[in-house]
């Protein structure tokens, strides 16, 4: 496996030098809108410390974003009164990972709707920031 | 959504009133090979405390599970010489949940090989077998 590259646009949203639809943060975890969104209110965990993927991360940090992942699975089915979430984390290329920093997806689903393929279509900004704001309420912080 | 039921399969696994090709247990979860796998090597890892999904789980236990994850992530990777890995987690029926007893799904990946869609199709109890014992001697206890 590759050593973590710093370069990589999610540490570039954590270190506030690219733009990101914040949703929360603690300690040890961020979660912010996916901007290729997979379905309405699609949106990603990762954590705060360097990790590839599973296969690197420090044990504590991946149970912290597990637990920040409940948090905003929870949001979202509120948020979008969804059915139901699909939780999806991908290692490597051959695993589905595009983006070299672990990141968890986080997918409201709702009764006779597909998940929507793996996409490079972005999606409106102001679209993003309405759902965010929904998810944000829904958190209750 | 709906309570807890205890008469879901993997509860029964966890009661040993199911059999079930174990690959790993601790004090707070249960790893086993899936019989209806999506790949080579598709293991589950679950709470041993009973949670519905993602929704209702105790923020502790999910943390053990996201652990024990990792655990098993790497062991298939090793086991399998594999150049990836998928890890999914479905809450309700919408979200692709079959069992309703919180489960991780671990898919080892290989390039060039996709994603097999869900199945109804049982793996022969002779594969689950020899599978389980390479990913058993990769998690090295």
């Amino acid at each position: 496996m590759a050593d973590y590259d710093k370069s990589n646009v999610f540490a570039k949203i954590l270190r506030g030098e690219l733009p990101a639809q914040k949703l929360y943060e603690d300690e040890h975890t961020f979660a912010f809108m996916d901007i290729m969104p997979r379905g309405r209110g699609h949106c990603l965990v990762i954590p705060k410390a360097p990790a590839r993927n599973i296969l690197d991360v420090a044990p504590d940090s991946l149970a912290h974003v597990a637990v920040t992942t409940q948090k905003l699975a929870r949001a979202v089915v509120k948020a979008f009164d969804a059915d139901g979430v699909t939780v999806q984390q991908f290692n490597e290329s051959a695993g589905g990972q595009v983006v070299f920093h672990l990141h968890v997806h986080i997918i409201p689903r709702f009764e006779g709707v597909p998940l929507s393929p793996p996409t490079t279509e972005m999606e409106k900004p102001d679209v993003l920031a309405r759902n965010a704001e929904l998810i944000i309420g829904a958190l209750g912080f």
